[in-house]
C-alpha cells in the first residue's frame, strides 16, 4: 500500500502527461471507465452490501445509510454523468483572450489545468467517479480519500477505474485512492503543499472548516448552505408556497435545500396562515415572536438564524422590507443560495445585487444550485468561497490560466 | 486614531454603496482624487523629502531610497495611471454568461466585486495610490497597512485622496490607511475574516512568507520571480544576447528581472564566449561546471538556482536539451515569468504549455510581466499563485461572480 507522500508524487508525474494530452485521449478514457464500471457493476454492488451492512451494524442514521447505498439504477445515473461529461467541451488550453501589445507581441491568456487536485469526502460513493471524471476532462490528476463508510464501495471503483485506465492512452496514475483509514492520513495530505495545488473537502461542516483551517494547500470551502427564501409584500402566494415545500421538502439533507423563510410584515396575517396550512404536517416550524402571535409555532433563537439543519425543520421571520431581508440573509447566511419570490422588478434587481451569496435566485427554487441542474455535467461541489471559483464547481472552475507572450525580439524601453 | 477593526467596519459598511455606485460616480472619484494630488503634489514631495531624509540618516542602501523618493515627474507617472484606470471598461455588473435551463429559468453569470481588500506593502509609495484607484474603480474598499519607510508620504498621500472622494459622490470611507507602526499590526489585520475578504502582501519574500503562512483571510501570493531564460539551439545570438541584457539589466532590482540564463549545450561553445563578453563588465556571473570550462565565472552553488538576486548577479547553466530546460525551470522557479529564445516553432510550443509559470515568453523579455505592459493601467502585483488570479493583478482579477437565476415559479423535479 503506498504512502500519501508516494501517490502524490506519482499523480504529479502523470499530470504533466495528462495536461498536454489530446482531448480525444480523455474522452476515450472516460468511456473505457464508464464501460469497465458498467461491465463489472456485481462487483461494486456486492462491496456496496459490505459497507451497507457494517453501517447498520454500527448504527448509521438511515438517511446517511441512503446516501451510501447503491443500486444498478442509482450506478447507472452516476454513469451517465461521465457520458455527459465526455460531452462537454475541452476546457483546456483556450485563448479566452488575444490582444497585441503596441510593439507587436502578442499576449494570450490561455486556459491550463490546476495541477493535482485533492478531494476529501463523506459517505457518497457517486463522488468518487464524479470527481474522477471532472478532474481528469480538465487535466487534473486527483487523489481521492473517502470515508470509512464507503470504503469496499470506493476501493472496488477504484480499482476497475485504473482498469478502465489502462485500456485507454491515459495514465492509469493519475488516479489514487487513500486506503489507509488512519485519522491522521488527512494531516498527512493537508502538508503535501508543492505536490497537490488544490484541496477540496466535501462533506460536514466540521469537516470542512477542519480541512480549510488547517491545510497548508490552497482549499476550495464547499457544501454548507443555510439558504433563505424571501416572500417580498407583492408575492404570488400559490408560487411561494410551490417553491418553498420543493425547497425544503424535495431533498432534505442537502446544502441548496431551504432553512429559512422571511415574510415581508405587510403580508404576514395573510401569507403565514396558508403557509404553515401547507407545512406544519410536514416539517417542524419554528418562528420569531412576531411569527408565533400568528401561527403556532416553536420559538425560534438566535442560535436558529445561523444553522443548516439538514432536516425536516424550518424557521420564519417576519421582517420589516426589502433591506431588513437582505441584512439578514448577509449576516446569518452561509453565502450559497437565496432567493426572492416577488413581483416587484426593482426589488428583485436590488435583492440580485446585494444579497452576498454565490447563487441568487428571482422567483425559482434555490435546489437548483447544482452542477448538472447548471449544465456543468455534475461537479465538485458548491463552492462558498469568493475567490476563485463560486457556487457549483464544474470544469471551467477547475482549471486556471497563464499568459503566453509571442515575440520577435522585444525588449522593455 | 482608529484601530484596525473600525477601520475595517467602516470599509466593510461603505463598500455596499461602493459596489452598486454607477460607472460615472467612480470614474468621476478618480479623477477629483487625481486633481486633489496633482493640487497639492508640495505637501506631498514635502512629506517624501522627510522619509527620504530619515531612510539616509538610517542608512538605508541606495536602491531601496531610490524607490522611495518622488519627485514631481515621478508623482505626474503615477497620476497617469489613475486616469488610465479611469479609461478602461468597468468590470463589473457583466454578465459575462448567459444561458437558459431547459425549464425556462435563465442563469447568468455576473462580475462583482470581492468586498474588502487589504494591501500590506513596503516602501514604494506608487502603490498607494495604483491600489486605491484599482480597488475603487473594481468596487472593493480597501485598507492600506505601508511600511514605517514612507509613513509620512503614505499619510500625506491618502488624506488628499480623502479630500477627493469628498468632493465625489463617492464615501471618503472606502479607503483607510493603517498609521499604527507597530509590528503586531499587521498579525491583527490577518485575523480580520468577516470583515476582509482578501489579503494581498507585496515586497520582500519575508514579507510575503509570513502574510500567506499565518493569514485567516484569503491571501494573493504575489511577486517573487526568480526568472529564467532559455537560449535554445536555434536562436538567434543576437536576440537572445539583447533580450537578456533588456531583462537582466533594465531594472534590476523587481520580480521580472532575469536571474537564470540556461543554454542548449550544442551552442554553449559559440554563444557563451558572446555572451560573457556582453555582460562580464555589468554582473557579477556565476555558472554550473560546463559553463566555468568556457568561461572565467564564479561557481554557481544549488543553493544559486533558487535564489531570487535582485542584484547585479546572473547565473548560468549549460542544459542537455528542451527539457532538461523546462525540468530545471519548474523545479527551481517561482512560477513568475520564464523566456525561451528560440526559432524552432515546435520548442516554442512544448515550452508553452509545459513551463508552469503565470507568464511564458517566446522570443520577448520577461521585463513585460506588467500591468501597465499588459494594459490593465497598472497592477495590485504579480500573482505567482495558480488559484483566483495569476500573472499581472489588475480590475479583472479584483472581481468575483455570481449567478444570478431568473424564473416564473420554478421548482426541481
Amino acid at each position: 500500500m503506498l504512502d500519501v507522500y508516494s501517490m502524490a508524487v506519482k499523480l504529479k508525474n502523470a499530470q504533466k502527461n495528462l495536461e498536454i494530452s489530446s482531448l480525444d485521449d480523455r474522452n476515450d478514457a472516460l468511456l473505457s471507465v464508464s464501460k469497465h464500471l458498467w461491465l463489472r457493476r456485481e462487483e461494486i454492488l456486492k462491496m456496496n452490501e459490505v459497507d451497507v451492512s457494517n453501517a447498520k451494524i454500527k448504527g448509521m442514521k438511515e438517511g446517511l445509510i441512503d446516501r451510501l447505498y447503491l443500486d444498478e439504477n442509482r450506478l447507472s445515473n452516476i454513469l451517465d454523468n461521465i457520458r455527459s461529461i465526455e460531452k462537454l467541451k475541452d476546457p483546456l488550453w483556450k485563448s479566452e483572450k488575444v490582444w497585441t501589445h503596441k510593439n507587436g507581441m502578442t499576449i494570450s491568456r490561455m486556459s491550463v489545468p490546476i495541477g493535482v487536485i485533492g478531494i476529501i469526502y463523506e459517505s457518497r460513493p457517486n463522488v468518487t467517479i464524479d470527481a474522477f471524471s471532472l478532474a481528469i476532462k480538465s487535466g487534473n490528476s486527483i487523489l481521492l480519500k473517502g470515508s470509512s463508510s464507503s470504503i469496499n464501495t470506493n476501493i472496488a471503483i477504484v480499482n476497475i477505474i485504473k482498469e478502465g485506465l489502462k485500456n485507454s492512452r491515459i495514465s492509469e496514475d493519475v488516479v489514487f485512492f487513500v486506503e489507509d483509514e488512519r485519522r491522521e492520513v488527512a494531516d498527512e495530505i493537508m502538508n503535501l503543499q508543492g505536490l497537490i495545488d488544490l484541496l477540496i473537502p466535501r462533506g460536514g461542516k466540521d469537516l470542512i472548516n477542519y480541512v480549510v483551517e488547517n491545510s497548508k494547500i490552497p482549499t476550495l470551502k464547499t457544501g454548507e448552505g443555510n439558504c433563505h427564501i424571501f416572500v417580498d409584500e407583492s408575492a404570488d402566494f400559490k408560487m411561494a408556497i410551490d417553491i418553498i415545500k420543493n425547497a425544503k421538502l424535495q431533498r432534505v439533507g442537502v446544502c441548496n435545500a431551504c432553512e429559512k423563510v422571511l415574510i415581508h410584515k405587510n403580508i404576514k396575517d395573510k401569507f403565514l396562515p396558508l403557509l404553515y396550512k401547507e407545512l406544519n404536517d410536514k416539517v417542524e416550524l419554528r418562528g420569531c415572536e412576531l411569527t408565533k402571535e400568528i401561527v403556532d409555532v416553536k420559538l425560534a433563537y438566535e442560535n436558529d438564524w445561523y444553522e443548516e439543519y439538514l432536516d425536516y425543520i424550518l424557521a420564519i421571520k417576519i421582517v420589516d422590507d426589502l433591506d431588513d431581508a437582505i441584512e439578514h440573509i448577509n449576516k446569518y447566511g452561509t453565502n450559497h443560495s437565496e432567493a426572492i419570490i416577488t413581483n416587484n422588478l426593482r426589488n428583485s434587481l436590488i435583492f440580485q445585487k446585494r444579497v452576498n451569496s454565490a447563487c441568487v435566485y428571482v422567483n425559482a427554487s434555490t435546489r437548483f444550485s447544482d452542477g448538472t441542474e447548471f449544465g456543468f455535467g455534475t461537479e465538485m461541489g458548491i463552492s462558498t468561497q469568493k475567490l476563485h471559483a463560486r457556487g457549483p464547481v464544474g470544469l471551467e472552475q477547475l482549471v486556471t490560466y497563464k499568459y503566453v507572450i509571442v515575440g520577435d525580439g522585444q525588449i522593455r524601453k
